[in-house]
C-alpha cells in the first residue's frame, strides 16, 4: 500500500520530486522503502498526527503547516540526540482541499527537506470526509547505545533548557486575538508556527547530558515526564526561567512559560561537572542555555520563587502557596 | 512527540501492553523507538491508514479492523521479501468512540502481534472532529540488496500469483448485500476482513522471483505497476487464474478477480526455468501458487481467453474483442 498510490495525480508528481534524493525511497513507486542502517548506529524513529481545526488552524499556510509537521517530529530525533535521515507522511485529504494548498505544502516540506537534510521515502494519500489529517514518521540515526532518554536523569543533575519559553503558547493567543504590536505579533506567531528543533544540541549533548525531552505540552509537563521515568524529585526557580524580551509582561507569560508547550526547545539534565561543557556549547552553537533547577532524591516537582519560597502550580496556572 | 501521549489513559495502558516484548520501544514512554538493524540487513518500510467510511465499515469488528491494518501492512512487507519486525500506530479518535472500541482494537493488535511477531513501538494518538481514523507504519528486515521490488520482470518471465483471486471483492459485496448461503459469506467476508499476508512466500521467493506486488488494487491493476515499473508487456490468460470454489459462478467473480483487489495475495514474475523450484515451494508452503501468464519484450497489458482471443477490460469489466 505504500508508495503513493492512484488517484491524487497532482500530489504525487509534487511528493515523488521529494524523494529523488533517497535511492532506497525506489522514487516512490515500490510497496515499500528501503532503508540501510550504518554498522554501529541504531535508527531512531517517530510517529505523529496533526489534525486541521485541532492541532492547527485552516487557515495557516500551508508551507508553515508542513514545516511544523516536519519540525515536531524532527524536535523528537533532536531529544533523543539523533541526527535527521528519511520520513514518511500520510496525507488524509477532504475533497475540498483545494490543489494549491497541497503544492504549497509540498513547497514547504522541501525548502525542510534542504535545511535540516532529509529526503521523503513513502507514505500514503487518502480521502476523508472529515478534516485533512498529516501524520509523519521520522527516521535518524544515533550511536548505538548513546541515545539521549527520559529516564536517564539522576539525583545532583542540573535542569537545563535552551531558548526562551513561552513564547509558542503566546503566539497561539495572538492568532486567537491577544493585542501586541505588529513586530512582536511576527516574533510570536512564527515561533509558535515554525519552531526551530533544536538537532545540533541534541547531537552534541550526546554524552554530556543525562536525560533529554523536547518542550512539546509544557515545561511543568515534559520536566514531569523526565522525573516519573527517572524516579527523581526535580525544582526549578521562576526567577531562572528564560524568558524573550517580546514575551517578558504580555499578559499571561508565566503561565505560558510554565504551562504553554509548543516551543520544541530541549530540556535535559546534566552533571554539575559538566556546566562548564555546557557554556561552552551555548557560546558555540549561538543559543541560549539556561540552568533552571536541580534534580534530587525523591519525587514531585518543586517551583520555587526567587526567594526560595514555593509557588503552587495548578494546570496551566500557578500561585504563591 | 511520540509515545503515547496523554489524555487518553485507557489506550494509553492497551498500547504499552503492546510494546512489552521490544526494549527498543522504551515502553511507549520516550519521544522516539531505538531500532537496530543487523549487519548485513535492510529496513523495510511501508506506512498507511485507513478511514472509517472509506477503508472500513464503521460497525466492523475492531478487532477485525485492527488485524486488517497490521495485515495490509504486513502485505506490503511480504511483496518485497521483507519480515516483520514492528509498527507504529497513529489513532485520530473521535469524541463518540466508545472504548470498547479501542479495546477491541488492541485486542486485534496482540492477537496478530503474537501471530506475526512484531511488536508496537511507538505512534502517537489525537483528537479529531472527523472520522476514526488509523495509520500504521511497518517496519520489517531483508537482507541487503536482495528485496523483492516491481521493477524486475523481464521479458520471458512467468506470471504467477497466490492463493486466489476475487474473495475479497466479493466478500465487500456480501457485506452490502449480495445474497449468498451463510458459509458462504463468512468465508468471502473473512477474507475481507482479514487477509493473510504471505509473508513466508515473499520470503523464500527471493533469489527466485524477479518482480513481486501485493495485491491490493486488483490483478489488472497491480500487474500494471509491475509492467510499468519493469517496461515490460504482460499476457494473462483468463482461464488460468485461481478461483474460490465458493466465488467461481457468484454474479460479477470474474470481475473481481480482475479488478476487485483487497486479496492481498502475491503477484510475481520468475524465470521458467524456477518453475518447478515454485511448484515445489507451493507444496512445501500448502500455497496454491498459479501461473497465469507471461511477460513479453514491449508495453501494455494483454487478456486472453481460453482460445487464445484477446479480452478487452475495461475499468473494473471486461468484453470479448
Amino acid at each position: 500500500m505504500s508508495g503513493m498510490r492512484g488517484e491524487f495525480a497532482l500530489i504525487d508528481e509534487l511528493l515523488k520530486s521529494l524523494a529523488k534524493g533517497f535511492p532506497g525511497a525506489l522514487g516512490l513507486t515500490d510497496d515499500a522503502a528501503l532503508v540501510d542502517v550504518p554498522d554501529g548506529q541504531s535508527l531512531v524513529i517517530a510517529k505523529d498526527a496533526i489534525v486541521a481545526g485541532v492541532h492547527f488552524f485552516k487557515d495557516d499556510p500551508a508551507d508553515a503547516v508542513a514545516q511544523k509537521l516536519l519540525r515536531v517530529n524532527l524536535s523528537d530525533l533532536a531529544a533523543m540526540g539523533a541526527s535527521p535521515l528519511a520520513y514518511l507522511t500520510v496525507i488524509a485529504r477532504p475533497r475540498e482541499l483545494a490543489d494549491a494548498w497541497l503544492e504549497g505544502f509540498a513547497r514547504g516540506l522541501a525548502q525542510d527537506q534542504l535545511r535540516y537534510g532529509l529526503s521523503l521515502i513513502g507514505g500514503d494519500i487518502v480521502s476523508t470526509p472529515g478534516p485533512l489529517l498529516l501524520s509523519c514518521t521520522i527516521l535518524g540515526l544515533v550511536e548505538r547505545g548513546r541515545a539521549l532518554t527520559r529516564s536517564a536523569a539522576r539525583p545532583g543533575d542540573v535542569i537545563w533548557v535552551s531558548g526562551t519559553l513561552g513564547d509558542a503558547a503566546l503566539g497561539l493567543r495572538v492568532i486567537k486575538g491577544l493585542a501586541v504590536t505588529e513586530d512582536e505579533a511576527f516574533y510570536l506567531i512564527e515561533r509558535y508556527r515554525r519552531p526551530e528543533p533544536r538537532l545540533a544540541l541534541g547531537q552534541r549533548l550526546r554524552g554530556l547530558a543525562h536525560a533529554a525531552i523536547d518542550v512539546s505540552d509544557g515545561l511543568l509537563a515534559d520536566l514531569g515526564h523526565i522525573l516519573e521515568e527517572s524516579g527523581v524529585k526535580g525544582r526549578i526557580e521562576i526567577e531562572r526561567l528564560p524568558i524573550s524580551s517580546v514575551a517578558h509582561g504580555l499578559p499571561g507569560w508565566l503561565e505560558a512559560a510554565l504551562g504553554g508547550g509548543d516551543d520544541y526547545e530541549l530540556l535535559f539534565t546534566a552533571p554539575e561537572t559538566a556546566t562548564a561543557a555546557i557554556e561552552d556549547l551555548a557560546a558555540e552553537l549561538g543559543l541560549r542555555l539556561s540552568a533552571i533547577g536541580r534534580i534530587d532524591a525523591g519525587c514531585g516537582l518543586e517551583v520555587v520563587d526567587a526567594s526560595g519560597a514555593p509557588v503552587t502550580v495548578e494546570g496551566h496556572g500557578w500561585r504563591h502557596f
